[in-house]
């Protein structure tokens, strides 16, 4: 009950620290005979990694997972999955300045005054490293979700304030902020130089589609299939808003422009963004999570240490200018629990 | 686990349908000892029953609380709570005419599709009046929070459009919207006569401040308090859109702006929204939560009857202009509800 | 988290004091299309009711019960069904005495030791007549279960010390026992009449059947079948002991004695009560739960009072000389959620 | 949902399969600042473990627990705490002839049954191995519990028949039943000769008795405090019964015998084994289960093959006579996590 746990039919409970010996988690109540290799779950870890792009630390982090349980013959066999990285290639020696000062922006505080205790190593409990379980276990979510047709692609629709005009999605991949607009990526390149110069970070809005879930996912009232993924969303560190489908826009239209006709087969538009009452429609499932700037900057900062004097601070070591382009596969992995988690919920309501 | 609870500790379980028999709440977990009248609730109810302002319908809902069990000479004794309200002034007649058509906007298709057979008078569960009991419970999660020294106020910030500069609190009683600026409150009643007059809906946005919370409550990693709340505002069926502080802006500034700096005693300034790593810091909590406009419109829409074939349809009956000005009652309780909680579960971290 | 749940998928929260203004149930989770009439329900509380045989008291409930929710034109909806039954025939009078006396053998004493507080009229909410939800809810769900061909009968096989040698199951109706033995009936019906004239109470053992229940129900590892099965039927008041097929017999025998022999479609004798490893292995589901007395003697008896002052009792009112003819029912309630929620959970690893 | 996880507050989550790489637990809800070395762990594990006396089979598990997480300079922080055991010697070989036979009374019908899929290697997830998570989370609940000056202690009353008629507890560490009357335990030590000799395996009873346990821990309804306890020794593997205070006893007294008198500062005796409606009452608590024989007898036994042909199965491989030793601090583990989670639950009803 210390809210390391997450879903209820497909339950993930992930553990671990920044510095700590390893990190993990244990996905409980997945489905048997379901295919599942290490190679499965690396591939979405090395999505994660640090050190691929612009905005990038350059951390060397290999994150190799081990299957410990759960999977024999290389499939799931209805017992819990146990899945584990080493941690390596950490140094905490910079973080021994900070271990008793609270760092602006970061848990250290928070931490501090609610356990009255803290591993200040690499933001301990707090780092965003501890996405690692979620993304292993985002993995497998997906493999169940695969084998019902259903699909999820996050990218970047704004950093910086640079706003994506377009959905290209083969530009996707194609450059390192995951922005389906390659004019808007350009921009988005200058814009990450020019932080980096200054020595301070940026924020953005991650864009989540989901294809080919069927009609009928979400539980009213409270486990509503947005509540829940906004719950998931939310639960990233950097995220500090979420939407679905024309989300905080749909306060400033007339319900005779927010209403989606049905049709024959569907909906004439989708700015309910999939979902109704609750409820997926069948149309595509359509999120957003504004993820504010990495709170680590190397402009020196006024704070207080544990002791309530006020300091001034500067932090060193390897960060990010941006979270964006890693935080695109933990939205991925939060948007796969909370479904394949809703999946199993609605199996419940048929007879076999 | 059909989704009608909420919270962990402080556990809510709502029942109830538009024009069944009644609508209730069971509350689990409450401490004991802690005073409750049916006027405790009752107050809370009548802040979100409809016909007090410009924006409402006229359907005289009188909504009198009653308390069934867990109450024993005006305390609560740590059993369970009951608490019902009879549905009165129920006219099914003109929900008729919708048996066999799916609403645009509503959730008809998305319950029929998931359960295969729906309550279609009022809406069934899916209507706003199943918030009857979340208020009803918020009221004594407030009085919780109350006894901790922690006030919760919600109000509305935007409406049609129009949104409101100020956050004068003495304000927010006299107008019917529940604004905290009386010029923009003054615009909303223009936008609301207009809308009316078209046959049309509005939609706007309810921001909720939080006073008193101590630091520590949230529990990281996916109960972060800023999750478990954005759930409960998620879960309030015309939300489209949650967040906590600078919230969306947050993604547009740099680092150096977004940080909240420490000083002795609090922070200098409350980006964060009085939240960090998912623990309260001891500022101000503030969210803000995007209601879509009411999809009943009086306008005639195209849409699908059951068996999929489009037909026109104009609805009739009685409904609001906006959700809105009732919708700061259950945002407050949700909000409510969620900090008990939490509350609840920090005390569990430390000896008496 | 007050503890009044029970069950994951197919849930219930039962609510109510025993002279308080009502009881009642909400069920949540329960697949939709189940046709259900409140007589359904009546049937099942009518046999838990008493004034009905020799160890009965005459305290006439009607205990009608009301359907408020979750059920339209004759099914269920899939949306919460709450069960209601207003407290009638409550006269509180003779419970003054008791305001402030711990009664020997009741709840008394840990209830005021936990919250500071209790509602001592009829032992509050640690009165049996809480029992009332759990059959409410239990008709439901034996309803789910009969739509799979999973029948449940529990029968009182010990009483007073007089045990049942034969099984013959058309005799558990013709005896207030509900004893399958005519002859062991006979016996305990004497007994009966000695304690009542002694002023003193009987305990004895129920037994529960489960018949039609296929393979595989049960999750390991903490979730077995017979775990959730124990803590169903030990959380009735008066149970202090449970066992699943030879159970305590099973320690004294060797493993060649008490292994079930696994034959082509089945097992060669049922030792292990049709549970193994947790999950149901298709034999008969066989369970026993040890009664104790009802603790309200006519005798007088040394107690103490609140202030921890020995005093002398003799309690008044209406009481039974055994719960156990009236717990048969509760315990099929019992049984009868819990196999319905790992009906539901078994589903979840099946695809459609 | 799969079961895996135990208690609410106090939770536990625990992997792995007796043949595969590892198995482990992760612990959520433990309260920072309590102090835990590997060593406190250890000790408990090595209780656990085989080899160690008569009853014993000679494989060496060294079961070296690492602490992965959630402590930090030796104390916890309030993060998940994840604990792993790798292991070692083990030979699948003597399983590869079972892997198409079903074994009497183990779990390989009924897993077969439920997921369609096993790793039938030394019994996979169904191996008592599994209580090497269990038993690794008790060692961090008893240090919970112990802070607040409570202990547990459990040990054998019976077995094959030989029953201890004396609870002498000086005597429990020096025989290697835990047998706390000596001559029981000697005659105890020929019956297992007896068995081993006939390749035969043999059953008994263990006690479990909690000393120190405050007044007040417990939920009514359903999470009464033996109903919780009884499906924690129920999850155990062998346990096919489970009774509190006097038990099965309880079902043959009179009212007057059974009830417990209050006096002054406790009660006069303790037949209700320390727990009266659900609620600790300041007494010992006195718990009782019965173990099975081990199934996996030498002897030659009848079975079906996986296509479900009569076949003969001779088992071999190393096996216990008796699992009753090794299943005492299994016991204690399921026990103290069951109290360390309802003190977690008592301290929400008071304020700091």
């Amino acid at each position: 009950m210390g809210g390391n746990s997450f879903g209820t039919l497909f339950r993930i409970t992930t553990w671990g620290e920044s510095h700590g010996k390893a990190l993990g988690v244990v996905i409980d109540g997945c489905p048997p005979r379901i295919e599942l290799s290490p190679e499965d779950i690396q591939e979405e870890l090395n999505r994660r990694r640090p050190g691929q792009g612009k905005g990038s630390s350059p951390r060397r982090e290999k994150d190799r997972v081990e299957i410990l349980s759960g999977v024999f013959e290389g499939q799931t066999t209805g017992t819990p999955i146990s899945l584990l990285v080493w941690n390596e290639d950490v140094d905490s020696g910079p973080y021994e300045q900070l271990k008793d000062v609270f760092r602006p922006g970061h848990a250290d505080f928070t931490y501090q005054a609610k356990y009255g205790i803290r591993d200040h190593r690499g933001g301990g409990r707090a780092s965003a490293r501890e996405t690692v379980g979620r993304v292993a276990a985002g993995a497998l979510a997906k493999k169940v979700l695969k084998g019902e047709g259903i699909e999820i692609m996050a990218y970047t629709v704004e950093m910086g304030g640079i706003r994506a005009e377009r959905r290209d999605f083969r530009e996707v991949e194609k450059n390192p902020f995951r922005c389906p607009d390659p004019d808007a990526a350009e921009a988005i390149g200058r814009k990450i130089d020019e932080a980096r110069l200054r020595g301070d970070t940026l924020g953005g809005v991650v864009e989540i589609l989901v294809r080919g879930c069927p009609a009928g996912l979400g539980e009213p009232v409270f486990d509503k299939l947005e509540a829940d993924l906004a719950k998931g969303l939310m639960s990233i560190g950097a995220v500090r808003g979420v939407e679905v489908g024309a989300g905080f826009q749909a306060a400033r239209m007339f319900g005779s422009q927010s209403n989606d006709p049905p049709v024959p087969g569907g909906f004439s538009k989708n700015d309910s963004g999939g979902i109704l009452g609750g409820i997926s429609s069948g149309a595509d499932i359509v999120l957003r999570a504004a993820v504010k700037p990495i709170p680590s900057i190397s402009l020196e900062q006024r704070t207080i240490d544990s002791s309530g004097r006020p300091v001034s601070l500067r932090i060193q070591g390897r960060h990010d200018v941006s979270a964006i382009p890693r935080i695109t596969p933990v939205g991925e992995a939060m948007v796969a629990i909370v479904l394949a988690d809703h999946l199993l919920r609605q199996r419940t309501l048929k007879k076999e």
